[in-house]
């Protein structure tokens, strides 16, 4: 049985946000049956779960004793088992590889750096300077990006891993209206969310996000 | 036969950093010949090469009419065809794919949001607040990295492509000495850099950087 790690409770901004998620939907789109084994806070930066997530992170994707870890690399190990999400062809293949690491090699780290302003800077005195500069830079990023997608559904042929990567980083742009209002990206994601796969991942993350906070 | 893309000229702080560099690396450990197709700048941006690489980066990786881009994609993507890069162990492979996506979407944002302060910022006066909180989490990631690599060679049993992509990575750290003075850090960059392959690949990027500034 494939066994996934998360946590049983995050703050709010994160519901819907923590990295296992993208993982549930793949497993969803391949089909693949799993079960979660929550991660208490605190024990993420210790052994021995620093000895299969070098870096304290949620998920590891663990089965039959071997563990892969990032969002990425396990989405993509899904995806090698289910036509779903990558095509045999070997071009098309290569290209949906091609967009999974843009998502999280071109545009990720673009909204992260508006993202970590947002969600742990705002008032500080350097931030009315240095957040336009951000923003115009994942600006110019994401015009690349709807430039490609002007008039498609999805970025290749047909839906692949690397829609489901890029949905789920475009959908992290929540601290203003530059994905959702936009005529091409914010159609886009919603094409991508609205798939029975992302609704099923999404009700289960949120779902097991019951527990009591650790911090009282 | 391989084509990669890359520019013949860019600016002084970019020689021996431009991605090109990190696929030349990884054909040398394969085994790989290839060509060069220069990009000149500007066509970057513009059609037709935006058809194949839809952020306008380098490099892109044709053969036989087929294209692949983001340097992580291309690196995996001749990994595929290397044991000297990617173990058929499937335990050994999800590893190296694992470090692979580690170093491009844990570790090298983390550093992108330094390196950007000190070559495009430096004096602008947000700075002095803004750069000690990017230092910090860049610092904190890199703890847990060396706590991972103490006492080893590589990241795994062996050299990988996922050591490629972490050192490639690494080796940007060129602002402060937060990594080269690092004993663990230092040595390991140190350690992947001097293999013969790396430098094949090094010399041919700067060799291939000899043309006239298109800025004058």
């Amino acid at each position: 049985m494939i066994t996934i790690t998360a946590y049983n409770w995050v703050p709010d901004f994160a519901r819907g946000q923590v990295r296992d998620l993208r993982v549930r939907w793949a497993l969803e789109e391949a089909g693949l049956p799993y079960q979660i084994r929550f991660i208490a806070h605190g024990d993420n930066k210790k052994m021995p779960y620093l000895g299969v997530q070098p870096f304290g992170q949620v998920p590891v994707f663990e089965e039959d004793g071997f563990h892969i870890f990032e969002s990425g690399a396990i989405c993509l190990h899904i995806a090698e088992r289910s036509e779903a999400l990558l095509p045999s062809d070997a071009n098309a293949r290569a290209r949906a590889i091609s967009w999974t690491f843009a998502a999280l090699n071109s545009v990720e780290p673009e909204i992260s750096a508006v993202l970590d302003i947002y969600l742990f800077h705002k008032g500080e005195a350097w931030v009315a300077e240095r957040l336009p500069q951000v923003e115009a830079s994942l600006q110019r990023r994401l015009d690349f990006l709807a430039g490609w997608l002007d008039g498609k559904d999805w970025l290749e042929d047909q839906f692949t891993v690397g829609d489901l990567t890029m949905a789920a980083v475009l959908r992290s742009v929540t601290f203003n209206k530059m994905v959702s209002d936009h005529p091409v990206l914010g159609a886009y994601v919603e094409r991508c969310t609205a798939r029975p796969a992302f609704r099923r991942a999404l009700n289960a993350h949120l779902a097991d996000l019951k527990g009591p906070s650790p911090f009282g």
